[in-house]
Order: C-alpha cells, then structure tokens, then sequence
C-alpha cells in the first residue's frame, strides 16, 4: 500500500507557524466558522469547558504583546484568541443543583480535563483557520505573567488562560522545523526507553544540519542541547501559586 | 459574506466518536501518516513532549479495556492509542548536558506544556484519522487506574497516560451532540459572565428535546443538570498523588 493522502493530511503536514501579519482582516464569518469547528472537537462527557476570548481592541492587543513578552506579532495581528480552561461556568449553572453538595472542580483531574478540552478546541481551530488561507501561532508567553493577563481580560477564578493564538493572513513563511523521527514517539505496546539514544542522536544531526542551513552558518546547536537549555531554565514557576489562588489542583 | 466552506471544514463538522469498529485492520502506512500529521501540530519550544503506544497486541487491548471500565470498544478496536505526556525522554537526553545544574521537569509550567503537547498531536491525528475514513473516540477512562496502566505499559517516571483513543473503521453511526451556542464559548475582548445564564437556559432546552428525541422520551435531563451530577461525582482523585509519585507537579 502506498502512502495516504487527501487535501486534509496535505493541509496538516504544511503548516508552520505564522509571525508575520498583513493588514487585511478576518472576518466575522471567517471568525464563526473557526470557533464552531473548534466546538466540535471531543470535549470529555460533554462538560465543553473553555472560553475563548477574541481580542481585537488595539490598545487591548498592545498591552497583551508587552506581557506577552514583548511579542510584536500578538499586536499585528488582526485577531489575537486567548483559550481559556474555564470551570467556572460549570460551577456557576450547577449551583442550583448543588446546595450543600461537595464538589470537586478544584482537583487535579478536572484541571486536567478543561486543559485538555481546551486544547483539542485550540487545535481544531487552528486547522479550520488554515484551511481558510489563514495562519496561527500559539503564543504561550501569556503564561509570562499570568496574573496581570488575567486581570485585563476579567477572568474570575475557575479560569486561566492556557495559551494565545495569534491569527490573520501570512505576511511572511517561515520555515518548517523537522520533527522528531517517528520511531521515537510512536511506540508499540509498550514503552520502549531503549531506542532514546540512537533516535535523538539521529535527530539531533537532522536540526543541527537544518540550524546551520538557516542561520547561513551561523548556528548548529543539536535539539538536545537546546532542550538542554530549555530544561535548566526556570520558566513560570509562579504557575503552581497562581492555579492555586485561582481555585485549581487543590486535591 | 456568506458562510466559509471547504473539505477540511466538513471533515471537523461532521466529528462523532465512534464506539463500534469494523474487524478490518488498519495498515501500517495509515497509521504513520496519522502520527506524522500528529507530529506536525504546534508544540512549545519543539519540546515535543509525547509519546504515543500503538497497543495491537489484543490480550494488553483486554486488559486495558478492564482498566478503562470496561470500555468494549477499547478492545474491539484494532488499533488502541495511549497518548501520553513525556518528559522523560527530555530529562534523560539532556543529563549529558546538566551535570549539577538545577533542572525544572517537575514544575507546573511543564506539566502543562507536556500535557498540552500531546493534546495538539491527538487531535491532529484524530483529524487525520477521519481523513482517511477511520473513525476515533478518545478514552478518558484510562486515568481510572493509571497506575496500573502505566505498570501495564512499562511507563517510567516523568511520563503520565493522558487519555487513550480507539481507532478503526466505523460499524456504527452515533448521532453528533449539539454544542453551547456560540456567545456562550466564544467572548468578546474580556470575559463577559453576564451572558452565562441566558445562553445555558437556551442551550438546557436544546439538550433536553436533543436526549428526549435521541431516547424515544426516556430521557430529557437538561446539560447543566447532567453537568451537576458530573461536578458531584468524585471522579479520579488519585490524580495529584498519582502525579507526584511520577514526578509531576512538585513546583
């Protein structure tokens, strides 16, 4: 058999992350059409919890982009979404049903759930966005400085927001970053921790070759020196207070 | 401007898990083109913090269907996925490069960006999936006991099973489960609670008649009513023990 292929498979091994923005605006259609299919992913029994929040005030935009981390492209583009894991709603249409019932939207699996419910919205989203000619970035710097994103976008407790996404028409195409050879994330039947070493030893010869085509010779640092680097450094580590304060992960 | 359409559109419109498979297998060639178009979705950094076992083997596909609350499906399935978050694989390729150097595996921060990661890949290869005529249902139901399946499927520490998916080739339609209304999910520049009331009242009213149709009248229990049991039901709380005990979540 030889490999599949369809318009969709097409579609998603293309993508790349877009940075760079034209001026021309998305539109509520385009906006509608992207959101419904986002509401169409799985959601676990149906609990559906998540909020996005379409964000298209420029002074709004600005002041996200600077917390953010100082992320031009979260001001450029014509609608920056901030996806939210949000189990406020179900606490706040429950109440009635629950008076003097004990509750457990502040445990770890229901914190798991919204965040993964989010997620596979997120992802839909993005792919209904790409079909339309559009591009996305996830911008996960809105984790920066969590509290002060929140506050701006009103969030009450029982939300947070997981990441942004930035969307519009591509200005500019970026590269497509090779991924990790399949054998390393695809297992059979069991964990196989005994092919780690030679998978990555091939793939860090993979980004360090493609680093040093990009960058014109100017870089070549294997995949896992980068994440080398990644893991020593002590990114968000307010996240566990803030989750906490905002009622999650608390058994 | 009229209402956007394409392929790829349908293809996320028409989403519905699917609970009974054909005995057909799926090929391996599909089953790559699933992961790497998995593997093509956005990920934090290129972290690229997952791991997927392909479980073929039918008496492990049993025993996990045990686990997972005797969940036939997970049996019958040809193909069971386990998607799991791995940050095993980061701390371990990178130890070369970390000798004495303090290390964040354990954070919140990445617990969320590897529990994302696996999300964005999930639902991408789900999207895969149906491309190619094969239907899916993700299964929460494998955090019931974790720790045995994660004994089960030789799991080391620092990587969790976030959910697992059935893939196969449908025997059975199921019917597709209206979603919140729009206004609902979707807000504009902040969090706007004030709409809750009305769009859950209206969307209460569309789940009733959906469940009273879909039962022959057996059934009309409203959303937020079923919501409620949900959010009563002390469902998973070994999850942060759990977690820790695999070196999750500890800062």
């Amino acid at each position: 058999m030889t490999k599949p292929t369809n318009e969709t498979l097409e579609l998603l091994n293309r993508h790349v992350s877009v940075r760079q923005y034209q001026d021309t605006p998305v539109s509520e259609e385009q906006l509608a059409a992207i959101i419904e299919a986002g509401q169409m992913a799985s959601t676990s029994s149906n609990v559906q919890a998540y909020t996005v929040i379409a964000v298209t005030e420029p002074e709004l935009k600005k002041q996200l982009a600077g917390l953010a981390g100082n992320q031009a492209y979260v001001e450029q583009c014509p609608v920056f979404l901030v996806w939210c894991a949000d189990l406020y709603r179900l606490r706040e249409v429950t109440k009635p049903y629950l008076q003097d019932t004990d509750t457990h939207e502040s445990s770890t699996e229901n914190f798991i759930v919204a965040t993964v419910d989010v997620a596979l919205a997120a992802q839909n989203a993005a792919i209904a966005a790409e079909s339309l000619g559009l591009g996305i970035v996830y911008i996960g710097g809105i984790r920066n400085r969590i509290a002060e994103v929140s506050e701006l976008l009103g969030l009450p407790e029982l939300v947070y927001p997981l990441f942004g996404m930035c969307l519009g028409y591509p200005a500019a195409a970026t590269g497509q970053r090779p991924r990790l050879p399949q054998p390393a994330v695809l297992h059979r039947n069991r964990y196989n921790a005994g092919i780690l070493a030679e998978q990555v030893k091939s793939y860090d010869e993979v980004t360090s070759t493609y680093l040093r085509e990009r960058t014109g010779g100017q870089k070549d640092t294997p995949w896992s020196e980068l994440m080398a680097a990644r893991l020593a450094e002590p990114i968000r580590l307010h996240m566990k207070d803030f989750l906490d304060r905002k009622g999650f992960l608390r058994k």
